[in-house]
Order: C-alpha cells, then sequence, then structure tokens
C-alpha cells in the first residue's frame, strides 16, 4: 500500500527539531509505515511530480497549510485513491464529492486545531484593536512617537465583537473574549441554546444586523459554497466605518482586492488573519503590503502542540484505514455514497 | 497661578485628532484654565527652557510616556510648586521624598490604564507564546516558511503564568487569562483572600518558586526601591531555559543588559512589554534590537479611551486644587509631612 503525504517543506530541519508535520519528519509516518510492509512518499511539489506519485497511491494526506488543491481531474487520475487525509481542519482545498463520487473518504483532525486558532483570533483581535504592529515597528525603527502610535490605539473593553460561526473554534474564541467586557454578537446556521448563549457571552443576531453594529467581526466558518467572498464589496462597505476584521478561517471567504481597498480607504481599521488564497500567498498577494494589517503566513494551526495532536489523529485515521476499519466518525468529513 | 505641562510632542496634529495627552491639545486644559485667569504651558522640553518655567509654576502635569525626571534639585529650583500630576500611573519619575518634603503633593489618575495595560499584556504574551512578530514579518518578506514560523510557536493553552504584582493590572490581567487554561501562580506583598483567588484563578506562590516553574513570567507592579532591576542577571538565570518574560510595568525592572543577552542566548524565548529606561528609548537601547523580542514603543496606557480617562482624571485634581480643596484620597500618591 503507497501513502504519500503532501506536506510543507523545511529547508532547515536541523533548526526545527520539534516540527513534525513538514515533509523532514513526515508526521512520523515512514518507519511506522514501512515496518509494516507499505510504501511512504513525502513531498511538498503539488505539480506533475506529484501526479506521478498519485497515479498508484491508496492514501493522500494533505495539509490546510501547504494545500494540495485535490479537484475532480486529479482524482480521477488517482485511481487506487481510496482515503485523503487532512493533517489539520479544514479541507476545502479538495473537491468532496469528485471523491465521495470515485469512492473516496475524506477526513480531517477534528479539533487538532480549535484551541490554537482560538488564541490566535483573540490575539490578532488584540493586536490590530490595540494598534500592536505600528506601535512594534517603531522600535525597530528609532522613533518614539507616542501620539502617531495612541491615534489609532483603542481598548477592546466596551467594544462589540461579532463572531460569524460558532462552531469548535467561535466558541472557544467568545469564552476567551468574554472576561474582556465586549458585547459579543454571533450568527450561525443553527442557533445554540440559551445556556450555551449564558455561558459564551453571546447574543444572536442576523448577519447584517451583525456586520452593522459590530466594531470588530471574527470569521470563524467553514469554506463552502455559502461563504466564499462572504466578505465582498458590499458587505465590507456594510460594516461601520473603522471597524475591524479577523479572518483566521479561509482568505477565500473574503474578497482580497475588497479588503485591500477597504484598507486603503479607512473603511477597515486593520484586516488580520493567517489564511490566504491561494496557499502559498504569493509574494504579489495585495494582503502582504497593503496598510493596517497584521497578517501572518498560515501558522496558527501548526504549534507545537497542535503539531503533536495532528501526528496522533493521523496515526489512528490511518491506522484504523490499514486495519480494515472505517475511519473513527469524528474525524469523517465526507464518505462515498455506497458505504 | 501657572501650570507646566510636560507631555509628548506631537509633530502632525492634524493626523492625529482624537490625541488629547501631547502639547497640541494639552489634555484640553489651556482654555479651561486661561478662562479662569490662570497661565498655562505645554511642552516636551524636559531641559534648561524648561527649568525656566519651573521657577514660578505652582502646578506640574507629567506622564510616563515621555517623563520629566522631577528629582531633588529640580524640586528645590521650583520654590512655587505645590502639585505634581502624573497625567496616567507610575510616578516613580518622581523623587516623592523630595516633593513632600517641600510641601509638594505628589497625584496620579488612579486606575486610568489598567484595563488598558491588562490587555496590552495578554496582547504581549500571546505575541511571544504564538511567535507572532517572526510569523508577520514573514508576510513582509515575501516569505511561506511554515516549519520556520511553527517551530518556536506554542499555544498558551496548558502552560504556567506567573504574575509578579497582583493589583490592579496583575488582577485584569489574571482574569483575563483564566479562560486560556492556564494554571497561573502570583507573588506579591500582600496575599489575595481565597475567594479572590478563586476568581483570578491563581494560587500564591514565593517569588523564587514562581520564577522556577512559569512558563511565562508577567510583571505588575510598580517600580520602587525594592523591585529596581528585579530582573536581574541571576533572576533570569532562574527562570525556565526557553520561557517568556512580559514587563508592561517600567524598564528599570528588568537589567537591560541582562535580558538582551538572555534572548540572544536562547534562555529567554522572548521578551516584550511597552516600558523601557530611559525614555524616550534612545535609538540604540539594546531592546530595539536584540532577537526574540516583541516590544512596542510605551503607549499601551495612552488609548484613546485611556486618554479620555485621564483627561478627566487631570481636570478632577486640579479642579479640586484649585477651588482649594483637597486633591480627592485615592488620586494621592503622597502627601507633605505636615498635612
Amino acid at each position: 500500500m503507497k501513502v504519500v503525504a503532501v506536506l510543507y517543506p523545511d529547508d532547515n530541519p536541523d533548526r526545527h527539531p520539534d516540527v513534525a508535520a513538514s515533509t523532514a519528519r513526515g508526521l512520523d509516518l515512514g518507519d511506522w509505515l514501512s515496518t509494516q510492509g507499505h510504501e511512504f512518499v513525502a513531498t511538498s511539489d503539488t505539480g506533475d511530480e506529484l501526479d506521478k506519485q498519485l497515479a498508484d497511491a491508496e492514501i493522500v494526506v494533505t495539509t490546510p497549510f501547504w494545500p494540495l488543491y485535490l479537484g475532480r481531474e486529479r482524482i480521477e487520475n488517482a485511481r487506487q485513491l481510496k482515503l485523503v487525509i487532512t493533517a489539520g481542519i479544514g479541507s476545502d482545498h479538495i473537491d468532496t464529492d469528485a471523491a465521495t463520487g470515485h469512492g473516496i473518504t475524506v477526513a480531517e483532525v477534528t479539533n487538532s486545531n480549535v484551541v490554537s486558532v482560538a488564541e490566535h483570533n483573540v490575539l490578532q483581535i488584540l493586536a490590530l484593536v490595540r494598534n500592536f504592529v505600528p506601535a512594534h515597528q517603531q522600535v525597530l525603527d528609532g522613533r518614539w512617537d507616542v501620539a502617531d502610535a495612541a491615534q489609532e490605539a483603542h481598548d477592546l473593553e466596551g467594544k462589540t465583537v461579532g463572531i460569524v460561526g460558532l462552531g469548535a473554534i467561535g466558541a472557544r474564541t467568545a469564552l476567551r473574549l468574554k472576561p474582556f467586557d465586549v458585547t459579543m454578537l454571533y450568527y450561525a446556521n443553527h442557533r445554540r441554546s440559551p445556556a450555551d448563549e449564558a455561558t459564551l457571552g453571546v447574543r444572536y443576531a442576523r448577519l447584517d444586523d451583525l456586520v452593522a453594529e459590530s466594531d470588530v467581526i471574527c470569521a470563524a466558518l467553514p469554506l463552502n459554497p455559502g461563504s466564499g467572498a462572504l466578505f465582498d464589496v458590499d458587505r465590507l462597505a456594510a460594516m461601520k466605518p473603522g471597524s475591524w476584521l479577523v479572518n483566521t478561517a479561509r482568505g477565500a471567504i473574503a474578497d482580497a482586492d475588497a479588503v485591500r481597498e477597504a484598507c486603503e480607504s479607512g473603511q477597515l481599521a486593520g484586516y488580520a488573519g493567517d489564511t490566504w488564497y491561494p496557499q502559498p500567498a504569493p509574494a504579489d498577494h495585495p494582503w502582504r503590503h497593503m496598510p493596517r494589517h497584521a497578517m501572518t503566513i498560515h501558522y496558527s494551526g501548526m504549534t507545537i502542540e497542535a503539531q503533536r495532536r495532528i501526528v496522533a489523529g493521523v496515526h489512528e485515521i490511518l491506522g484504523a484505514h490499514l486495519a480494515g476499519n472505517p475511519v473513527p466518525e469524528d474525524f469523517v468529513v465526507a464518505t462515498p455514497d455506497e458505504r
């Protein structure tokens, strides 16, 4: 059986001994699989070389951080493929309809990143609202202009934070924001129970109301046909002038050029997040050099602790499959119809 | 009566309409005082020109962000001085013994910055632990090296955070960190009640134990003779290898060169804060260009909301004095012995 893992590269593995999810350590799968007589290939190639590897692979491991965009054509050419595992959360880089139509199960390591991304949400909200990046840049530039740093610096206290999507990440974000004495609104397809709402300190709102009333909006929903470019020109214009937008969910949930224009005009006081489209973000991606941003490359779900959870989860999913058992239900994103 | 305010300069006041605490708006004191027949001078000079102004001033307003170091000699030369007001919190730039010995009251705007600095503590703890600055710099540099960002990135969850000083800022910091599922220790001169400890989620520890056990240390105590260079070579060496130190309290609480060396060696995985010694920090201050830092210039207590509190507080203190009343007790730092 052949397992192909498409992972981010690591040019200096000696300097990154704790990184398990790059091609260098390959999620610690190599020895484990080879002692069982299986073939394992770890690569960061996502072009022609990879297609050759996929031709006879039964299992493909992918990551959201260095995504293999696995569309219908690739799936049809990978005739032995039975299982696609996302080493992380968010399988929008995979055409799940095409996959299941060809007898392929799609799984991901549910919950591996939820605390990590919730923490990143709080960090990036505070970074924007408190004007961290320019105040840090002044340090590097040898400046001490308090007025310039202060003009755009605010307390989070008393602000209205709107969370779009209140799943595992959104809920953990709310719980961490609650003691900041903010008003929290949320919009989600499914309304939470009153007990949940009280615990999290959130109040349900229609999306349009949330957008109009929030000082800070935090996107915490998956990318799907309903959420692509959710923050387009019109929705950004409907936000409060001078509000902040944090999107650690998926880059494609926001229109890249519209976000850049809103940051340039000041309609957005700032934009942050760590997801981009496409990934890796090209050097000329408009978000790299627009004003008022506090972006990071996509790594929030790649902390050392998250990697340990991901390694354990991928081993569990693979172990089940290799033993001839179904993938545990909580890891399943989509299964073939015939199952 | 003459009031002199020593405030940070503002080279572009037109671009900073919300900044009230620079020389440009002068805490909105100018019109208010002149209509009452008083003289008002706002300056950022802290040298000879200022000394001329101080010669006949009855009230001096200072700030921690652009401190006037008001030592004994200056106080003795300011023969009309009756009241020194810190527009903010922390009056360690004033020799309070010399002041009270000369019949001068020292006051500050108690509570004006406590939420602001508590938020900054959480921001800078998350920035260090999650390796924000290098991951943001990759964006600007056109890079996408997930392994390099991930190697130093951690979740805050599960870490031990030691808070040194549990006053108004330390307690608000603890309350905001509690839902991050951390173990919190604190050291303070006065132990809190069991009820307070439970509410804040903290456990009392001796300083040496806190230093030895914490992954993150947050300094939240005033600068006084007991806390100067509290984090010196020996105490930094006693911290866990690879731990993080955040100090928004006062720069002089940490030994500048020892911190730089600890960041260079990796004994500290990172240092952040926004207080320096001296201020403004010179362009060659060792913290500006040491590795692993997430410093900002001193502005955390200068958010637009904090400035409103500071303006209101300074007006209240001044109003009391001008009406011949004592400064309200909660603003008083030190009063002359004869009072």
